[in-house]
């Protein structure tokens, strides 16, 4: 099976249980519009990745943390999606979770997402109990306070945002335990595998800045220019177009020497510049190669 | 020290986190309002009243799981209180998080403070992972979907509400899983522990049903009325005010009947007296007695 089969899998193993009889129909159907379909699941695939690329000791593991990072990503853009956030009507190109299901379902819907990710650590955790303690603990750093995404979108509404810590928290967070917990899944030491998650965290940002503030509508499928608007720390802003490309090359050569030596490094490294090719608006890569 | 004591202190250390150097300021202050100063800490009390009647074998496992029951009920309260919701201006007598905070910070807050029950839970669960997955699974049941407390808030968007299963998920949960858990924290079979929960969780609602129809602004400290703008299930409305004052006396004596054997039986026969008696509005319960 691979990595995309596994990932949707896992999340539906997830997501069934909250369709289970008996429950409020219109919340199982919003948690659903949150995570399927799904977008690139950048953040799942890194995470499998990773623990391939460690020896994939404990897939079941592997699978059900993939799926509880996913469900926290999918979480917190149906949160971000809401009118006191982003107002967005659009994600992935169909209507946000609140554009269907109204404001109170959709931050429901996010709410029992983040606990859902953390059911089903639990659930595939019995087995392996003593991993399951660095993941939580893993997870949990990369979402709530003071330096997850949940901080991150918490940036937003501080008089003195710090650009970087914006950043970090925002984005790299949750790549970073996208690695972290791929290595921890297989019983490797994390701390070699943080920096390809800030790396790419990072590269993912900037790529989003590029496409939020030059992209055409055609190219992404989310409401361009809402960085400006909101006056939210944008490294095209910073260093204008070219110079965020050139800068989001350089944290993609970076992310790709930080790998550390593991039994499938050679598959990482391509399966990095792969899915790092897609982050960027072709065009502007094109032209600044 | 004390059961108060043990549930300010095990707060503290967790809400304490997202006070860290460099985080952003204002999210903090929100997490901190939405949890201090508390209420009755009725869950976090019973947890610990259970874990001790048990024998209390890993107090600071016990401590940790009261303080994550009482940050997921913090979490809940600061969701429900926005406007998409309740739109409480008030809560324990003081303004409400999104009063003081503005919405997007008491919705961020209330997310960090999902994360943060499960990261206190890992913290305390690196000593005895084993227990850790049985709690986690009790807890996260008691919160997310099909039957949790946002599933409870969620039936209110449902064009038919199911009112035993709104009440049962809606407040009945949490209070399975501070009575449950309570046994778990202390290596025992948490089945016999759920009617009680289930029992003092129905007594709660029934009790902040009559406090909402009939007692006044001064006895209650919450709007009133709200249950019957909003067309919520209502003890009141399907009992009337002395029908609901009589479920709520049976709800407590079939609670303590429902209190397994146990060493510590008659304190915590003694404890379950004292806090029922706290629930209801004095008025009815003497002229109904």
């Amino acid at each position: 099976m691979d990595a995309g089969e596994r990932i949707e899998r896992s999340l539906e193993l997830a997501v069934g249980r909250a369709d289970a009889e008996g429950g409020p129909k219109l919340l199982a159907a919003a948690i659903r519009h949150a995570v399927f379909p799904g977008g690139a699941r950048v953040r799942p695939r890194l995470t499998l990745a990773v623990a391939q690329a460690c020896g994939d000791e404990e897939p079941a593991l592997a699978d059900a943390c993939a799926a509880a990072i996913e469900l926290l990503h999918c979480a917190s853009l149906a949160h971000d999606d809401l009118p006191c956030f982003d107002d967005a009507k659009t994600r992935r190109g169909l209507p946000s979770v609140h554009a269907v299901y109204g404001v109170p379902l959709a931050l429901l819907a996010g709410d029992a997402l983040i606990v859902m990710a953390f059911e089903a650590l639990a659930r595939a955790g019995a087995g392996s109990p003593r991993r399951l303690v660095p993941l939580m603990q893993a997870i949990t750093k990369s979402v709530g306070a003071p330096s997850g995404i949940v901080a991150g979108q918490a940036w937003e509404s501080e008089p003195n945002t710090v650009p970087e810590q914006y950043r970090c928290a925002k984005t790299g967070s949750l790549f970073v335990a996208a690695t972290t917990c791929g290595a921890l899944t297989s019983g490797e030491d994390p701390g070699p595998w943080r920096a390809l998650g800030q790396r790419l965290g990072e590269a993912y940002q900037v790529a989003d800045d590029l496409l939020d503030a030059v992209a055409q509508q055609t190219e992404s499928d989310k409401p361009v220019g809402r960085d400006v608007a909101l006056a939210r720390p944008n490294a095209v802003t910073e260093l204008g177009v070219t110079g965020a490309v050139e800068r989001l090359q350089a944290l993609i050569a970076d992310a790709m020497n930080s790998i550390p030596k593991c039994r499938g490094e050679s598959e990482l490294r391509e399966l990095v510049r792969l899915q790092a090719l897609r982050l960027a608006p072709k065009r502007l890569m094109r032209s600044a190669a």
